[in-house]
């Protein structure tokens, strides 16, 4: 496991750099998918258990944290080619960090790259990473009403996973009600109820991701 | 219930600012308790509790959001004075939006006003709105490793409020670990493990906020 510190470049021209990278990315067969949420909506356990369910894709992981790399050492022990990225106190990764990340991974063989995005529902939102696929998480527990109060993030994703489903008896969290404000936002959005302790709606999960793979063959 | 849209202020001068408007506040009798949190952690579930359990404190709420208006309805429908602060799109409140939304409540007799800034954990962290007290919240279901992750929070607040402690059965929660981790990061942090729903731990919270109130006579 590498660790980088990395500072935030320009703005301005962060959209150029986002192209340029989901070019060159693309071009060397690797899917890079920013997952984006609140802190402790699950980021690290959906990520480790699609990891050891999909063993036969060469999976790598960017660690994205403003301290601490216990996230990048659960992803080694997996297995998984992993970064930690120490992002100097910013709140969001931008297409500059996220290009020197994968310099520093060395690893252009692999096919898939999670960025795990600082746990942040709202400036991760505001910056093109250069992945190929933005996806969000949002927890039972957190409520049915984000939508209503962070919008931009349901805009910017391809899918939401709706996280620890397995918790459902026990908060005010309706499914349905949560489905529509997200539709209403993003009419695209593919929504995954999911939970990654019991196994529940991995599969659909799964499968989605595996279809925007670079590649011909299936697995 | 009113609602203002408001623009972040010059960054250089803000600590100026929000000195300026701790004093002007401590010598209305108004106290400022600015409290911070991931979204979903349970901030306008506590504030209720909290407006219901102390019908003797002239309590107001200023709801700092980017967008909707959901939670500043919750707080007029208990009878608190409360305003809809929009942040245009920021992840934090600053002291001169803090001061902007004081200004227009037009309620210089309250006593406690809570400032519910946005649901986020790191970028108001590092901004002081001028509060004399900062509370920041983490729910049971985010993780006992959050203060790894995000130590400017813990380091900045006043007290931690480890919410929704009554779904401690079904997470993987550790309050000693969590208490041991944040002490080492503020070692003066009042920690204050409590449940909004059944109440659990809830007079001891309040008990700590009405001695922080300027005022000489018990309530």
């Amino acid at each position: 496991m590498k660790l980088i510190q990395l500072n935030a470049t320009v703005t301005a021209s962060n959209d150029h750099d986002a192209q340029a990278l989901r070019e060159r990315m693309q071009a060397a067969g690797t899917l890079l998918v920013n997952v984006m949420s609140s802190p402790g909506s699950g980021k690290t356990t959906l990520l480790s258990r699609i990891i050891r369910d999909l063993p036969a894709v060469k999976i790598g992981v960017m660690e994205a944290d403003i301290e601490s790399d216990v996230d990048a050492r659960r992803m080694e022990a997996l297995g998984a080619r992993s970064i930690q990225v120490h992002t100097s106190g910013m709140c969001h990764m931008d297409a500059g960090m996220t290009a020197a990340a994968w310099e520093a991974m060395e690893s252009k063989e692999l096919e898939l790259i999670f960025l795990e995005n600082v746990g942040n529902l709202i400036c991760p939102a505001e910056y093109d990473t250069g992945a190929s696929k933005n996806i969000m998480l949002l927890s039972v527990p957190e409520g049915d009403d984000k939508p209503l109060k962070y919008p931009l993030m349901f805009q910017k994703s391809d899918a939401l996973v709706i996280t620890k489903t397995d918790t459902l008896p026990y908060f005010n969290f309706d499914l349905e009600k949560c489905r529509e404000r997200v539709l209403k936002l993003n009419p695209k959005l593919r929504i995954f109820p999911v939970s990654a302790k019991t196994g529940e709606g991995m599969r659909e999960l799964e499968q989605w991701i595996k279809a925007c793979l670079f590649r011909a063959s299936d697995i």
